[in-house]
């Protein structure tokens, strides 16, 4: 048995398909047909694009569009001219084959990118890399691997898994896989977790270990790998992915059901989305609405800002889409680790302290009203809240909602119709709007926790470094005092609070928040009927009780201890 | 009239100095006698050094040793081989003379630097480039502006002054200055304040309005700068200075007397300090401890960390020098922006959210417990209190304590003896450390509230931000709830509660925090007898009265009207 890391839930059983990438050697050649060099460059960069799209449209069917927005921003470096240029002067310079000069420019372009101090830039890196390959691919007619058609079922073995990889996978034959790197934030764990296929990543060396055909189960939970294990094992391992497929066909049965404690109490699970068309696992996860729509995957991977035009169409998608049930869309979030590129936004040394979300928003207000405008508009076809992020204090909200007065008497004047009651509410994620949550309450119609920024802030741990995680934790009991504190602020004023963090989806957590008296949790879609049993099985007198206690505890290992004893 | 931004208080009326730089022009010529070439640019290497060496003693006793540390880097540079090396092949490659090669590499070494997106490379980059000119100037036998020694009193006016200058100026001469570039927390404006001389920066181009010999007064409180203004007011400006220096003379007879509140209610007002050089200026302003020692730059501006016995001289000489007054000494805080580049510390997105402080000495544990072995056996001669910065939980704490108690066994197995009741106590400067202070107060001797980075994490706004820095308020209501929750918890723990951020120093917060029950106030050593003014002029039933009703308002802005209406 090996041990990984656990990255997307369940158990499979099947042989091995191992995914091995060749070195690839590039010949160097003098060539005297120039001309015809070009154009047999040009047809592999035609060639690549239609591939690309093929891969694009497959991974937005399968995962949603911000899951495959990677291959839009792979479709712009095929047709980056500065790389074109390059490649085809170097080929009339040299007068050398197209893949030796295309390798070699690639390698130019990754070397830049990469020595810039910032992650973007070493993103794009990546994205060369892996375009170049498929590009010098098809110009030596090296035939991609394709996991899109498979006859048997398999786990597939890799070192890693490109984004590419997983978007054309064989969902009905592919029953797990199994990776050396990765953790389980990691873009392959991530895209397990989309499609619900067991996996384990981060082994190490397993592509060294197992050859096709050995036979593998993998638990997702755990995150074991037994390679060719004995007959005994195979029947326990069968019995216990039956007993998940038992709990999972349970789940299910509350799909269409109200989420509510034992004794009566009910409260709304919504779910997280980027897109429109993220939609439909909600549904078939059975969300009681939208907690948090994300709207900068609209601004992100183009050239220029979306039109209001566009922003109407994606907010009215949503709204009609949930049919009457509560629908909140925040306000644009961008810069932190959201760049823009074409807003030309400043170089920061600490982007998560930075100039972001409304702080932008308020200071372009050209962009914000936009916005303000599409998402007015879209108001008539459904149950519309809106959401400022970021916000730190009352001035801020109240800004905010003048620009909103000022886009509503611009549309009154032009005679568009929109909502006269939606809902306005922010996000409580920066520690100062958590300890002035009496005073906000009194302006706005909800409060919506995000617990990633809030942690990250009130810890002083930027949640992306590695180096620091252990201190970065929604266990933390000055996280949860100011919690309680919000949602108790909240109450005051009569208004209803949410939480759209990671924490929000949290089984052992959701007891807790609970008890707290929570209005509303959103998660990721395939966390809400796991989180409904659970609250199907509690009542509001034990909830409150470890809620107690859990706050009289002093130290985020103890409250994580406490509280994984209750749902275990 | 010109209006500038007022860098550093008093009024100032004198003749105009002004420094102008004028653009070096480098000769190129053909050498043959290339063993002579390399001697001399060795020569103008080695009158720098002698030069830079000077610099940096007359800054130490001017300015204290943290404001000198930059001619230490200085001095590091021309001590570079690889630019040394680069010169020297480049004159027997090129066969060219000094100058020329000297110029090129320099500029070719900048710009690499330059184009590193890092602060501190690019400071690096302005340190070669300051360096370069030097040796240039020194090869070509160019006099260096020499303000060392003046004849008659003047006010300097320069587009900007490098550190050197302002190191090596006439205190006595030299009676103020004004710059067309630079703001409040500029280079130029920190060493006005430290020299106590007037200043006002970001003129924009004062030094194209002015000639040498026209006569200035300068407001360093306002900003203003009056050029050739007529005998009326001179007059005026002339009684405005005599009533600003009998407010310093009165300012003066507190140095010795306690600091108390009218009905009696005592205090204590304590100095922050980066060396033992700065204990001068502590003394000369009353100072009644040591709030904050600052030991990381015993850590900056070297190759490699200091021993035990090095540490331990600096902290015998702090405590000795305080004569038995208190002296927190805090334990390394480096990371964010203050880079050690012997440790090889790893890049961070967000610096500030990141790896330091007593992150770094809870992970690297021996660099730690050299520096409590220091601490340790220093603590004999004085009043010693250990402080740990950067304290997000309670589980840190007992950690470091578990370091120290390991200090003194080792010291009491070795027969090395230490006091036995030095306080321990932490900083609260991140949100989460606030809102468990009634936990944390249970494990420690003493909080000191660090208001620099307690507002930049609660607000998430990056204190050198200066797009977002309307944002950054002491004044910010969630910020004050905060400090007010760390003094009550810390009261009915029954230990005592002192600040050591900007804010402690600032007229109109002192009041505010008074009124809150705040012990200590720890500042810079020149705000010291303006706040005991302040503070004698207050009774108890009044600084309640403010604190009451500063907490019952919303905004920052309000606030800070308020408390400002009080002090005026």
């Amino acid at each position: 048995m090996l041990y990984g890391i656990g990255a997307s839930k369940g158990i499979a059983m099947a042989p091995v398909l191992l995914l091995k990438e060749e070195e690839l050697v590039i010949p160097e050649k003098s060539v005297e047909d120039l001309e015809g060099e070009i154009q047999r460059f040009k047809e592999a960069i035609e060639k690549s694009k239609t591939q690309l799209e093929k891969v694009k449209d497959l991974a937005e069917q399968k995962m949603g569009k911000d899951k495959a927005e990677i291959f839009a921003a792979h479709l712009l470096v095929l047709a980056d001219p500065e790389l074109i240029n390059n490649v085809e002067n170097g080929i009339k310079s040299e007068k050398k084959n197209a893949e030796f000069i295309l390798d070699k420019t690639v390698k130019t372009f990754v070397q830049i990118f990469e020595s810039m101090d910032n992650e973007y830039m070493k993103e794009r890196a990546a994205d060369i890399k892996d375009v170049g390959t498929r590009v010098l691919k098809n110009l030596m007619g090296i035939e991609m691997v394709n996991i899109s058609k498979l006859d048997n079922e398999v786990i597939i073995v890799a070192h890693d898994l490109a984004p590419s990889d997983t978007a054309q996978m064989d969902k009905e034959k592919v029953l797990g896989f199994v990776t050396d790197i990765g953790g389980r934030t990691s873009h392959t764990a991530i895209m397990a977790r989309s499609l619900e296929i067991p996996a384990v990543v981060g082994l190490g060396d397993i592509t060294l270990k197992v050859k096709n055909g050995d036979y593998l189960i993998i638990d997702g939970d755990k995150g074991h790998v037994l390679i060719n294990p004995d007959e005994e094992t195979i029947e326990k391992y069968r019995q216990e992915k039956q007993r998940y497929e038992e709990y999972r066909a349970r789940l299910l049965q509350l799909k269409d059901l109200p989420t509510k404690t034992k004794d009566g109490k009910q409260v709304e699970l919504a779910a997280n989305i980027g897109t429109p068309k993220d939609l439909a696992g909600v549904i078939k996860n059975g969300g009681e609405g939208i907690g948090l729509y994300r709207t900068e995957f609209l601004y992100m991977d183009r050239t220029s800002l979306p039109t209001e035009e566009e922003q109407f169409e994606a907010y009215k998608t949503v709204l009609e889409g949930m049919e009457g049930k509560p629908v909140v869309i925040r306000t644009l979030d961008i810069g932190g680790d959201k760049e823009i590129p074409y807003l030309n936004l400043p170089k920061e040394m600490n982007p998560f302290l930075g100039y972001r979300a409304l702080r932008i928003c308020l200071d372009k207000k050209e962009i914000f009203k936009t916005q303000l405008r599409a998402l007015l508009r879209a108001s008539v076809y459904g149950n519309l809240k809106i959401m400022y992020p970021m916000v730190s204090a009352l001035e801020e909200v109240r800004q905010a909602n003048e620009v909103l007065e000022e886009v509503k008497r611009e549309l009154d004047n032009e005679g568009i119709p929109y909502s006269k009651n939606f809902e306005v509410g922010i996000m409580i994620e920066i520690p100062t709007a958590a300890l002035i949550s009496d005073i906000l309450a009194k302006e706005v119609d909800f409060f919506s926790i995000g617990t990633n920024d809030l942690i990250q802030y009130s810890t002083a741990v930027d949640r992306m470094n590695q180096t620091i995680a252990h201190l970065y934790s929604p266990y933390h009991p000055g996280v949860l005092r100011m919690i309680k504190m919000v949602i108790d602020n909240g109450h005051k004023e009569g208004i209803w609070v949410g939480m759209c963090g990671e924490a929000a989806g949290e089984l052992p957590l959701i007891p807790l928040f609970l008890g707290m008296g929570l209005d509303e949790f959103s998660m990721s879609a395939t966390s809400i009927l796991p989180a409904r049993e659970l609250i199907s099985k509690l009542t509001l007198d034990q909830v409150k009780e470890i809620a107690e206690k859990a706050l009289s505890l002093s130290t985020a290992a103890e409250i994580e201890q406490y509280l994984k004893s209750i749902v275990e």
